[in-house]
């Protein structure tokens, strides 16, 4: 069987493995105090071009999501956030169990909520007479690209930061995918932009080439103070805090993050385009890693037995949405054969 | 200027003062253990025709709410409700401050959730592949009657009550005007039902006729272990907790807290008539005290320098719902003014 | 029987019922944003001479505990308190359950904790190498007069001001039973000293006069902003606030409030002298309404009948501490009595 | 600089770097659910001796602690521990975030706890008048071994077994350094006494050989239902979940674990002999891969250019007590010149 379910399939990219070794008997400072998580963050500033901003290595993005939502806030303030998106509907109640709501806004079928939703909100929430009786809303969480392969452009992302400065609240960009969004030939985004526009953001690495780890980098100053305080208390400080420091320090060198980013959407629009061809539809449209093709129920079942993905929405009585994905991991052998396959899957 | 806007204008009804002012010297117990409380108990075990429930003076609806689902919930698991809940809405996230998510339901007009929905949202969750990725429904909040003057029926709270047995949920009912809807000419479900059908419910006294208080009735003997332990952990524990006795024991002395809801009621009914006579329609039907018509602005002007209302919502560039309830306190004077104004309003 | 186990075994003073009753039928807004609240919020602030201060009603101690501390700190801060300290042994937690630790200091006999230890704390955390694994003291919490009785003078209190300010922590005043602290005659400390000193603090109404509340006085502006969001999160916001606003008003006109203060005072001090002249020592020395006398274990059985106190500690095989405590409420009648048992029981 | 200053200053041992890369590009499924947890899982519950037993792997020690506790208890109810225990002192109130107290015991100094002290807690709680005032008792945690060096005897264990059960409280063991635990001579307790006294413990893997990573091991059924969407909700489940199989799996293989952790101390037992030779005492005693040596400062100053260690106490005005950790990767070179820069140090 070949997975194209999701992208953490696989391990790590070797450089990382490598360094891992070469790395293994040095004795080291814990907690990411040691020389090597310094040097990832200076070249994850140095690729923000800003050295103003705070760079944090957590372990997974449920827990960024919920360290950063919940140092953020007080008690009485919750997150704006598309309705699919991933601290809504997939994170067990993680923001919640810090004491926060979520508070979701219908999103596009590509996962996107836009400003004026934002603002609208805000407006309704402060116009509200009871709106003492109501969670304020403080921060907006979206997802770079989303969980449905939607990518903001740089107007759409300015668009929500002016709101934000406007209404007082923080833009929080989930960036576990963000090597693919980042990749994706439409996009017109650069880390830099998101340092400009973002209070806070993460660079994921448990889906871009990392065992594990997401790289948090935290632009407004009110936000910077004792942030490492929360990340021991929701438990993300590693005692070998340099297991983190190395896979960004490797990702972030000679600009591997992003080559192994675009390597993986070259596949997955080789994918797409294969599906296309066959006379596909598609559920929504995306330009990263991800796809989300409709097929006809037989023809999946024709593939089942050789691939494997995600069920992601029944259409009708006889289509199916799925989502194919790829990776750093993904080999060009296997998505030719995938290419294959639902050409003649679908004949 | 005569309220109409809610049901909590007034102080309390007049026999509360007056067995406050008799007990006022007696010395008591503190917190909810003295002989009061424990009168007041037994005659709402009466009322409900069950002496194995457990009976819980506390101070409000929101903290009720939160100290209730809080009891029963562990951290992983959520509460079930209608988009228009009050726990969804109007707490400003105190369930969320618990650590739980609420689980939003689309409502009907008048507010209400049905069991197919329920059992829908539980199946969904148990069979999600991600489901250990989502908050866990494990108890269904609703309001008898709702925020938007809706009426369960006990056809309706039967297959609530069948959905969550078979499912293994929690079956919790916000009664917050719970004797308007007694009360209401079409209600049938009883106190009793309630008890047979409810896993725990309590019976509103801040709208009907108390100062303040809610009694929580709980039924099922999971809900019951330890909840003294929450109210005091939840603030919710008065020193003098035969303040809440004394108002319980009044209202439920001689069908006091029936009486009263009646005539709430009735009065409500005639204002709708009124209403109804001077052209309006409603914006959700409401048997009980609380009521939503749709006037043209011209009309709410005019009656605007006489009366207080709720707004309700903006039907259209000339028309808005407005909410008017009565309550206990209402005069008859006051609805005889109101309904010949509409009428004149409305010609 | 006769009750001096506590300060809250009557209803409230006659002139509350009173205003009650007059009220009763008046028809306000909600929420506290009534006409009597605002009169009652300008008679404190009167009384504090301070006009910059915020006023708060809510519903009981434990409730404006985990409210002004949840409201001050942010997830990884914790609250330095007496070992003694309401906080930290008698709510169940509550301050916890809003996710914060309470840091006990070790306390004197009679409840207090001092500005050096306060001092020590914050070294101890800053000095510390893994100071970020560590809850960060941010607040502390004393009660004036404490727990046992204690009362902080002018010169202590000042003192601990100096260090909050000096570790930027911020000082809350739990007075529960200020009234009676404000009416020791060994007390140099006014409601504007408290406003000069602290950073928040509440003025007890449960145990001194009202059925319940508290008025939360909020000096800090960075304490002020949106506290409103956080006593209806936190369940303390009556739909008729103006019950709070009521008793409160009632009590700070013509100085009723301390009137009523000074005469329990007073009464416990005739105890005291009693308990003294019998020949008893004390557990801890009390200028306030609470008394910590020891007595012989065969003395307290001939009092037994009669009389109710509260066990405090048991301090040799043959002695017991206990508590008599005073109120508003205590007759000379009882007091009279309960001199002269005493003096029986001890001869 | 050579670190004796904790016991996670280098990676992991060797074999685990093979064996993650060999199975670096093998696809597996997400989230724990792949083969290689299974087979790690299996070799864990063998080295137990215990099939029923459930094995989750969590990414460190703060987030088993919190996550176990969260999971094992409701609201009102908190954890009895040793004043000097991890989750009080050094986790930044991670479990108070999740809204339980820590309950602190006075510990031994080689930070231990008995029976008597937890039963005697457990009857002052339910004999108290005010015991619904106060955080209810029901989870006991320990480390075995403890953060000072101490080990708990089977006769130890089994009596705090005895007191949990009859009390009805679980029984929680933090192993963090379980390996170096049961791998000292002193030590007469196995993994299966652990599963038949305790209801939850771990086995550490951070300080242990692994690059991170415990083993949680579930013994009671109540605590085993539906923990893995606790391990998701507090941030612990990896994408990549094998990361965590593959290392235990390694550890768990041909007795890996068990080889390490007796070479450790056994090397930490030659420092001690060095110590004790050259006329140190100890702050607490240790049979366990921890040494706390009491040092002139003069003898530190000497070693200070050459070795890193732990502060640990200032025992006097010349001497201080110090922490010398070894750990798997240890070596004897290191040891060796250790032990004879002390004999020099010391002379």
């Amino acid at each position: 069987m070949v997975y194209f379910n999701c992208d953490y399939t696989e391990g790590c990219h070797p450089k990382i493995l490598e360094r891992l070794s070469e790395t293994n008997m040095l004795q080291t400072a814990g907690y990411g105090e040691d020389e090597i998580c310094a040097s990832a963050r200076a070249k994850i500033r140095a690729a923000c071009g800003r050295e103003d901003v705070d760079v944090h290595f957590l372990v997974g993005g449920t827990q960024a999501n919920a360290t950063v939502i919940a140092a953020a806030l007080r008690p009485h303030q919750g997150a704006l956030c598309a309705a699919t998106g991933h601290i809504n509907v997939h994170e067990t109640g993680a923001v919640e169990a810090t004491g926060h709501k979520a508070l979701p806004l219908p999103a596009t079928a590509d996962g996107k909520i836009c400003a004026a939703q934002v603002e609208a909100a805000y407006e309704a929430h402060v116009n509200d007479a009871s709106f003492e009786h109501m969670v304020q809303p403080k921060l907006v969480y979206i997802s770079q690209p989303t969980e449905n392969g939607g990518l903001y452009s740089k107007a759409e992302l300015t668009a929500l930061h002016t709101v934000c400065a406007r209404c007082g609240l923080y833009l929080f960009v989930d960036g576990a995918r963000l090597g693919y969004g980042l990749a994706a030939p439409e996009n017109d985004v650069s880390l830099g932009d998101l340092c400009a526009l973002a209070d806070v953001f993460y660079i994921g690495g448990t889906k871009v080439g990392a065992l594990f780890g997401e790289a948090v980098v935290i632009v407004n100053p009110e936000l910077k103070v004792d942030f490492r305080y929360h990340i021991k208390q929701r438990g993300g400080m590693l005692a070998k805090g340099r297991l983190l420091g190395i896979q960004f320090d490797v990702l972030f060198t000679d600009g591997l993050y992003f080559a192994i980013s675009r390597k993986a959407v070259a596949q997955a629009r080789r994918i797409a385009d294969a599906c296309r061809a066959a006379g596909c539809t598609f559920f929504a449209e995306s330009p990263t890693n991800q796809q989300f093709p409709i097929f006809p129920d037989k023809a999946l079942e024709k593939l089942a037995g050789k691939y494997v993905w995600s069920h992601w929405a029944r259409v009708d009585a006889t289509h199916s949405a799925i989502r194919l994905c790829t990776s750093w991991a993904t080999t060009d052998e296997n998505v030719d054969a995938l290419c294959a396959d639902i050409a003649d899957a679908l004949r």
